[in-house]
């Protein structure tokens, strides 16, 4: 183990989750990097670079979903995975899904440089456009790779702008049918991903490695209120249909529902409140509101979403204001595989890492390869529990951790 | 008077409405002219030339306010001023301002048909930026014309970009000293300015003029909320510090006040709320809110006020937010003159024209002007009330009553 330990290049890591950093549209230390924007298909070109230079065959799917492979001694039996995303919410950080993509490089290089032979392939996947910036839509890469979603579903979506992913995706330079994209049902052996935890409890534990058991369900709602805008002199107060005060209502009501589940698993935010006209002596006409609410039980998820939607309309009638309310999303839970917990377990013991079992309240793209192939979690702390934020922070001896284990669990998967 | 009347051009008035209203940043029937935009710049020119074709002298000052004279067989006296402002907040109507401006100039064209010579000179004014679309302040033009605001005060004002307003000035290219903006206290003997009512007392009673006595007092906020962000998913309800949900109470705090200030000539309005990251399985970090109240009545508009700001305080506090409140103005209401008042009803007697005389609920640049100058206002009723909207309306015969009423008015107090 001391052999695999010292095989990581945890500095050249360091160098270049720095150097992916910078294909930002924001002044460093926030990073955004939006599907298919120019410093999307800069990164992209970038992780490929990486890829060639480890000897990997790299090929790209009609998405844009890239496979870089190293081949096992049986190159024909169904290989081990591992990836994550490389696309940044706006004002973010350098470390969500990056962590898990290029740390999923190392493992293999780390793997290479012991000598180490698989027998299954081993392959690093980079899933396009995990966060829902674009589209409003998260996971499209793995939802459609995994057959959650139908390729024509996914063509349809369509951005702030009104563009269809299907159009965007070819202006993008990125070829070939999304029909393709489904993955085949035994491509995969195992799916096994490294990501940071996005919370505080291993950090509070003191503990370097989270195995994780099963991932919460997320839910997406779009709700766009329709109220009557006016002059914020003229308008008396009995006469108003303000938009934005039915939207505050709203606001507070998924905040209470989330609070009031019975549980604290459960976590509701409205991220996205755009007011138009949007301007000072302007009653809001019109309010456009995006609302995430997560759990890891799904019927339980499911009553707040039903109590929001109740709120919805009833803040609606007693206002007298049109609402439209469109749910994105509405995932089920799932349970990681025993097979990927036991080796990811085994790993940590052998490399003497101290590790505990958790939940991931964050959705990832292994919820939808879950869905499809033996899938697990590896988590690693990070600072504060921190994430989506420009101050996320990962220490280089914590990713170095999860690298170790990823790299040992491959291992034990490709055998 | 039916010579007045017959002399009264209603088509060209209501094309030249229309025409001003295609210098706009909005696709019809929307209208967005913000303050030294190109369409504001274009729009000004087009006033400029319509006021030289009436035979006007046409002077521009150093912010851009435009004056254009009828010299008066006294030209040396103190002369009588009417105008409004051409500006128009985002997705907003055709009427609001307008109607003051080239209602004005129809005023002063119909008497110089008629044969009308008059003592004083007549003037047309129209105000930079009434609307606080572009520095969060409105009635910029008019509170430096009275001294309201001092010129080095104005100058360092900053847009949503951070550019000065003095620099942008120059580079609209406008020029001349902001010190000499201030008009001189003998400059007009009374000021009377026309615009559409933006509320629906006027139609309700079915009345084609209303005599404003008071215009009602502004005042505005602009809080800034700093909570923190992180994942959506990630960070449990209990360990937020929502800057959405801060304003969202907040918002409601604005509403209940005002609803509950003992009278219903209290409004308070949030009209802004811009939200950072703004995204969907991000927590909201940080909101950018401004709020707009107003009164008749001066103490019960502060008394409202200081409950927002105490309200503020105390979200902040429980949520354990950064805030910060700046007032952007506070003004004090107005009363009108007697002697404006008293010459538009004798115009409206003359004229055969109904009218009650009514409180501006609206600010106007008016409440500026009546600090240094015998000021009145003349409203005319718009359809539902409606403004700061693009469906806002005035018919061509209530516009054409205004002009009637206005010119005689400024025909009486030229004298």
């Amino acid at each position: 183990m001391s052999e695999l330990k010292s095989a990581v290049n945890q500095q050249r890591l360091t160098d270049e989750l720095d150097q992916l950093a910078e294909f930002s549209d924001a002044a460093a230390p926030e990073v955004t990097r939006v599907l298919y924007t120019d410093v999307d298909l800069k990164a992209r070109a970038y992780l490929r670079q990486l890829c060639t230079d480890a000897g990997l065959a790299v090929r790209e799917d009609a998405m844009g979903n890239l496979f870089a492979r190293w081949l096992g001694s049986e190159p024909h039996v169904p290989a081990v995975g591992t990836g994550s995303h490389i696309d940044a919410i706006p004002h973010s950080g350098k470390y969500d899904g990056t962590v898990g993509v290029l740390g999923g490089l190392e493992a293999i290089r780390t793997l290479q440089t012991t000598g180490f032979q698989p027998r299954r392939s081993l392959e690093l996947l980079m899933f396009t456009s995990e966060e829902p910036t674009r589209f409003g839509l998260g996971c499209i890469g793995s939802r459609t790779l995994s057959g959650n979603w139908s390729a024509e579903k996914i063509a349809e979506l369509k951005d702030e702008n009104g563009q269809r992913f299907d159009d965007v995706r070819i202006a993008a330079g990125i070829q070939g049918s999304l029909g393709d994209v489904k993955l085949p049902a035994d491509y995969y052996s195992s799916f096994v991903e490294l990501h940071i935890e996005q919370a505080s409890l291993l950090e509070k534990a003191n503990l370097p490695i989270g195995v994780v058991t099963a991932i919460a369900a997320p839910a997406a709602l779009r709700v766009q209120l329709e109220g009557q805008g006016g002059h914020a002199g003229g308008v008396m107060m009995a006469d108003r249909h303000d938009a934005l005060c039915a939207a505050a209502e709203i606001v507070l009501a998924v905040e209470r529902a989330a609070k009031s589940s019975g549980s604290p698993d459960t976590v509701g935010t409205v991220g996205i409140c755009r007011v138009h006209p949007g301007v000072v002596n302007g009653i809001p006409s019109r309010v456009h509101m995006e609302i995430d609410i997560r759990d890891i039980d799904f019927d339980r998820r499911n009553r707040v979403v039903d109590a929001v939607r109740a709120t919805i309309g009833e803040v609606s009638q007693n206002r007298d204001i049109d609402s439209k309310t469109e749910l994105l999303n509405s995932d089920a839970p799932v349970s990681t595989a025993a097979s990927v917990i036991d080796a990811t377990e085994a790993a940590c013991q052998q490399l003497g890492l101290k590790w505990q079992r958790m939940v991931s309240r964050a959705y990832h793209d292994s919820l939808f390869m879950a869905g499809m192939f033996p899938t697990g979690m590896i988590f690693i702390p990070c600072s504060g529990g921190v994430s989506h934020r420009p101050d996320e922070y990962a220490s280089p001896e914590a990713i170095q951790h999860g690298v170790e284990v990823l790299a040992l669990t491959m291992a034990t998967l490709s055998a």
